[in-house]
């Protein structure tokens, strides 16, 4: 039986979602609490692979596992939760179809990637933004620049190298810069997204509002890593949202 | 010279504000810091004890230093959070007279107390609220309960054993609850607060919004730490707003 599990995690502790040798990560976490509420192996499939330190406020991942047929479902998150470690929760549990796919079933996501900004660093922020204190961008211009991000293009230029991905055009359905209190936030919504794809754009508008002339067309044209500008830090990276249908992302694009 | 510093900090790697032998603490960390930055000793002295674990969002010391002549003040902070560990900061710094004291020179204080009541735990407010998923309790009779603490009392129901403080007589100039999201959070400002005041206050409030036949005028009446609640735990606490005059206490009195 394959169960749909959302997540919540904060990820600075953590080499990103994909289990790997050597390094605590939130796929081995979440497979080993599975496998000791369950008593039975469990096949945890996510629906992003996130890089180390980014968080997630939304994260869906499947549980697949015979021993799930004799699990109450709606009891699932709180019994999963007292066996997770404290940055990592479990928020909902629905059965889903044995062809569901976590990553592959998703039709978009939407990242948030926050900046602080206030005069002096905010130890209460630490860890969860990217701490630039005494900065003062420009948060009209990097909105502006964020529009022109959306639509279908070539992102080549808003990718890091080692990416595998062939075809690098992805459609953004929003991308928007909002200031409150001394924290910016940019919120971008893609049906896709390539590696390092939101921290490069987050990089980029701070340095447009920081006042560096760069030109977002002529960096989506150049479809060169070079004509962007600097990778924003992980920290500030929050996946906060996944689709699962085209409905959910009209809804969420009309109000933003 | 003396200088008034403006801290915040997130109090879940500390014993508190008071420096102690052989555990970390803020005034050590922050004394520490200080006396990297001026070459010199330097007296700190804290506006408030503040327990292990406990936050601050606004936290007031002192600097008392003959180098702190030759410092550029407005350059104070800053330099000061270079050295400073992530997770505390310093805000603002002034001169003040040589008689100011950080703590007996604060005329009231504002704690906030949150307490967290989702469905399911959430990992991202892990460490800084009083975790309770799951819990459903009635913020109007919270309120309502809040609100008759507000005024002159015997608050010696609401101390635990082992202050020293003989009068336990305190002005609560407000006490609210309010309900945001899945956060409940109770806003406190008194001229004075006794020994786990706030977290007895708030571990009561809570268990009459669960159901408990508590009453607060009783229980200020019996003057007994046995006819109050529970004590919630240290990492739902704030130290909120640290007030050195009357009238910041009643502009903040009337927005409430």
């Amino acid at each position: 039986m394959k169960v749909l599990v959302e997540l919540r995690f904060c990820g600075g502790a953590y080499h990103g979602w994909q289990a790997q040798d050597n390094a605590p990560t939130v796929q081995r976490t979440v497979t080993e609490a599975a496998e000791r509420l369950l008593g039975s192996a469990c096949a945890v499939t996510g629906c992003s692979r996130t890089d180390a330190g980014v968080h997630a406020k939304q994260f869906f991942c499947t549980f697949d596992s015979a021993a799930l047929d004799a699990f109450p479902l709606d009891r699932l998150p709180t019994a999963l939760n007292t066996l997770l470690p404290d940055d990592v929760s479990a928020v909902s549990a629905r059965r889903v179809d044995d062809g569901f796919h976590a990553r592959y079933g998703a039709c978009a996501k939407e990242y948030i990637y926050r900046i602080y900004c206030g005069k002096t660093r905010d130890a209460l922020e630490a860890g969860r933004v990217w701490m630039l204190p005494g900065r003062t961008p420009d948060e009209k211009k990097m909105d502006e620049a964020a529009g022109r991000l959306a639509g279908r293009h070539d992102f080549s230029s808003f990718c890091a190298a080692g990416g595998k991905v062939e075809d690098k055009t992805r459609c953004v359905y929003y991308c928007r810069v909002e200031k409150e209190g001394d924290v910016l936030t940019l919120r971008i919504c893609a049906d896709g997204f390539l590696y390092n794809m939101v921290r490069i754009i987050a990089g980029t508008l701070y340095e447009i509002g920081a006042g560096r002339p760069l030109d977002v067309d002529a960096i989506l044209a150049a479809r060169s890593r070079a004509a962007a500008g600097m990778t924003a830090p992980p920290e500030g990276l929050y996946l906060n949202r996944v689709f699962y249908t085209p409905r959910e992302v009209e809804e969420a694009a009309a109000r933003v």
